[in-house]
């Protein structure tokens, strides 16, 4: 399966086998759940371990959740780079990136919801908002500010490219057996993955081309 | 301000002041904790009443909840119709309909972070996902089944068009104050709003028009 496929190279599994199953647990429950209904003993309980094994990796849920949240974004910033570094120039490069963001995401649908509910929180949860998502920011503004520079691009604003443009991902992968039957997807389906890939080439050459 | 005679004109009271103050506070507390965090001791405290003066009116934090859902897609639909009603044409009516969404959303960030935690939840609360939400689906659809059947839109899926376009608009709203000093802006200031909403129109044309 393809999307398994690339589950394996989007994660980057460190140390012990526990840990890991802990972490892989604890992204599907912060997925499901939300931080604030997620219990250790649910994270637990899915690993087939008890809570005091979780205490003797991650002290606490914040730290769990931190560390989930932070493979995310090094994950998800790992997968760019390998795809990038393979498209020369900016149009070319920025059409990578909305790639690799929308295959790590169908790949990894708790890391969509996760993201999607860290957007939907009023206040940033820890001092430092962009702690784990600014290699992930760093990534879209770099690509545009390099097509701005060039001449390639308009003067298109980065926080509206990834607003009105690279959140589409975020919504294809969560929205898909949310709204009834009728409307349900299989968004890694190849020929709906393709076309939700072409819409989003279309919007992001209509979002920076000039005129 | 512009934000509050929108706000004002997207509300829909009814009943009395006291249930309409819960309503308001309500939607403000499930908007920053989310469902399962919230609590009815958090919305009495916002209201200045006790809890059991809550329960008078909803038997519980589902109902509340379900409530404030209801009267946010209401009102949603009912500044769509206003809006839509005055444009001809299969485009128009669409940028129309995307352009009362954005208003809507901006006026009421509570409604746009409720949303947005709706579509990060892994599955439906209830036992129909889109008893409160299908009115906002069926107006995208309509107006894009229009498009197609006078042969102003290329064969486009509503569903693309509502993940990979409209809901820029969420993001637009939710992300204002989550990505650090550097990267904040006011989604209701004119030139910020008008600078996103010329991108929406954008991508809603390059989406939808053939070739």
């Amino acid at each position: 399966m393809v999307a398994e496929a690339i589950r394996q190279v989007a994660r980057q599994p460190r140390g012990d086998a526990t840990r890991q199953s802990i972490l892989d647990a604890a992204e599907k429950v912060f997925a499901d759940l939300g931080y604030a209904a997620a219990r250790l003993e649910d994270v637990a309980q899915a690993v087939g371990i008890r809570r005091p094994s979780i205490v003797y990796y991650f002290p606490g849920k914040q730290q769990l959740y931190d560390q989930v949240e932070a493979d995310i974004f090094a994950s998800m910033h790992e997968f760019v780079l390998k795809r990038v570094k393979h498209a020369e120039g900016p149009m070319a490069q920025l059409l990578a990136l909305l790639d690799a963001w929308l295959d790590f995401l169908v790949a990894r649908p708790t890391a969509a919801r996760i993201i999607q509910r860290l957007v939907a929180d009023f206040a940033p949860r820890g001092d430092n908002p962009v702690r784990f998502s600014e290699t992930a920011l760093r990534d879209i503004e770099t690509v545009i500010s390099m097509g701005i520079a060039d001449g390639t691009f308009r003067q298109v604003s980065a926080m509206h490219m990834l607003n009105g443009v690279a959140g589409g991902a975020l919504f294809y992968v969560c929205n898909a057996a949310q709204l009834g039957e009728g409307r349900s997807y299989d968004p890694a389906d190849p020929a709906e993955l393709a076309g939700f890939r072409a819409l989003i080439h279309k919007l992001a050459k209509a979002a920076v081309l000039p005129g």
